[in-house]
């Protein structure tokens, strides 16, 4: 590949990561606002195919989506001795509102506990109300000291599932169902391959009593948290009030669960499959899937080769693949083609087609291939390796 | 239908709303949260639906979806007159975060111009850059003295589009765009018939040079106004900076819109379409199409009309509605029946499948229907009538 602009792997892997997000059109610092990004169209794109697969998993095994307020008070954080210890430091509060002194500040949901055992504290009275499943899709602030884009930023985009039952046996059942949940994910929506287990008591979710997790090794083999599940026993049940009569008339507290994923998932993508020439989507998550790039030289061929590829990304989007049509997207700015590719390129588009009026006079196409092939759990280990011969696009070139 | 505890329309018209908003199981007023809502999971699911049409529509149009920052510099407010004129009294206030009392406090955004803006300013620099389209799904907060759950609440959820365009005549394109967009979608997808028109001077959104939108008539008379578009003239382009090279060299302002449509939407649709007995959901946005209550009073043929009825569920699903597979649910809960049939009409569950053991031996089920039919705009005078023969549904039944 042509001189790249992105930092190489080997000579400083923070400065290439930074490379490939801002060169991606991932996402940029939004420097005016401590800590946060701009999460821009292609890793939008991304969050947003995630958020798809995610959603449909968490509904078929039951969750329900709900939406809570931004703003928690104050004083519900500190129900919970250890949570509100935990993430003190790291509040966002809300002071002023409507132009008035608030009597009591609101904190910025730094995670949503508190607020949400408050109401199932309200909703639930029977055993028959229990399990009670839910999800959230929502933004949360931190105030983070060092942050990183999609790694660790002061806001960040993600689902919180919350659930409450009436034993514990049920409980844990839940936190490891839902882990194992996004490790499946990870590894056949995203190429991830992780490690499930749970974390040390220093690294515990704060007020949980235990907090399992996936990690994923990334190539400067660090392992990276990329999703975790807590087990939160009858803590937050007593904190919140979150009571029930069980079936022999008694009174008893639920055992409550949560599990998170973020926009860190993106970065956990970036650090697995990128190369030192940008980023590399994995093709079930990326926004393009095929991209089609016109190679025009005079002006009077321009037509013909663009009624060409609008016939071939047609073609293609007739296609299905991993249950939804193909993705394709034909490039048809008037702008040199390398210029064109190499965009591609640093986005992670995983196969481009290079159309010019000698390859359409051929019936074929350049096909230049980027991404890694998503394999079964059995071949895991090839994961990584690229592959060159990716039947389903081969099979519609003319 | 059975005798309701939801409020009469023709007694009290906005306790009929509360009513019908909080026996629905739509939301709730988080009553911990001053003026904000907890929405739950009938109402998301509502949201969820029509977020997936319009984000279809927007992108159709050319738009992308990006994310920006929650938090905006309290400075960024002020750079356009009319607008902080308009926004200050509702903001609310990050003074204090991480620990420290801030050098400049961060507001929760009321609305995104003055940030993006600014980065419009930043990535724009030449007509080739234009139009920009971007458009974001994000929580907003306004600090409002009187609330009422979807219609006007603190926080709400919306989307939020924003285009740059070279010409002002491109500009005032995009914005008819769009509220057509919005009318379109009424129209056909919530089987609201609305109005598109001007807002007068004392109505337009701060900052603005004209403010455009669709006015739906709900049942008490009263206008509803349900999304809003935007010419923005100049005037952020000048506050933000958001300058380009034109085609001769020189160099000229931009000319911006924005359209937002919010969950206030959901309002509209109940108080267009709910009834003495609750929700009405249009079959397009009902979360779910079909609900299947099995009627068993005695323990022996339980299982018998349990299977029937999941067979019953599959042939439904097998089926679509408007581009997707039917959305059946099976109330299988060991719940009276009458029970069960009270909380789907008061959820608004366009059709309700209601099957005992009599009914499978004459291969018939009793069908109830609660909702309006959707029928193409030449028909639009009979919106509002209830039909009783649901083709599609009826094709299915044994």
């Amino acid at each position: 590949m042509a001189q790249s602009p992105i930092t190489l792997r080997s000579a400083d892997f923070a400065a290439w990561y930074q490379d490939v997000v801002l060169q991606g059109d991932l996402a940029e610092p939004a420097e005016i606002v401590k800590g946060c990004m701009v999460i821009k169209p292609n890793g939008y794109a991304i969050w947003e195919l995630l958020q798809r697969q995610l959603d449909d998993r968490f509904k078929a095994t039951g969750h329900k989506n709900m939406y809570f307020p931004l703003l928690i008070p104050e004083s519900f954080l500190k129900k919970e001795a250890e949570h509100v210890e935990g993430f003190s430091p790291e509040l966002a509060v809300v002071t002023v509102a409507g132009g008035k002194t608030l009597e009591e500040p609101y904190v910025i949901r730094p995670t949503s506990e508190t607020i949400i055992g408050h109401y199932f504290g309200k909703w639930i009275h029977s055993h028959r109300d229990l399990p009670l499943l839910i999800n959230q899709w929502a933004n949360v602030v931190r105030w983070e000291m060092r942050t990183r884009m999609f790694l660790r930023t002061t806001e960040f985009l993600w689902q919180e599932g919350h659930t409450a039952h009436a034993t514990e046996a049920e409980a844990v059942e839940e936190t490891m169902k839902m882990l194992g949940v996004y490790a499946e994910f990870a590894e056949t929506w995203m190429a991830i391959p992780v490690i499930q287990g749970e974390k040390t008591e220093g690294e515990r979710f704060p007020g949980a009593v235990r907090t399992y997790c996936i990690e994923a090794m990334m190539q400067d083999h660090k392992a990276l948290q990329a999703g975790t599940s807590h087990f939160l026993g009858q803590n937050f049940a007593k904190a919140s009030g979150i009571q029930f009569q069980d079936e022999k008339g008694g009174l008893a507290h639920a055992w409550t669960t949560s599990w998170g994923l973020s926009t860190r998932m993106i970065g956990a993508m970036i650090m697995t499959h990128g190369d030192d020439d940008g980023m590399v989507c994995p093709p079930r998550l990326a926004p393009q899937q095929v991209v089609i790039i016109p190679v025009i030289q005079k002006p009077e061929v321009r037509q013909q080769v663009l009624d060409w590829c609008t016939q071939l990304k047609k073609d293609l989007e007739a296609q299905s693949f991993a249950g939804t049509p193909v993705r394709v997207h034909l490039d048809a700015r008037d702008v040199q083609g390398a210029k064109k590719v190499w965009e591609w390129v640093k986005k992670g588009a995983p196969i481009r087609l290079e159309i010019g009026p000698k390859d359409i006079e051929k019936n074929s196409v350049f096909l230049g291939r980027l991404t890694t092939l998503i394999l079964p759990p059995s071949n895991q280990s090839s994961w990584l390796k690229s592959a060159r011969t990716p039947g389903w696009a081969r099979s519609v070139v003319r």
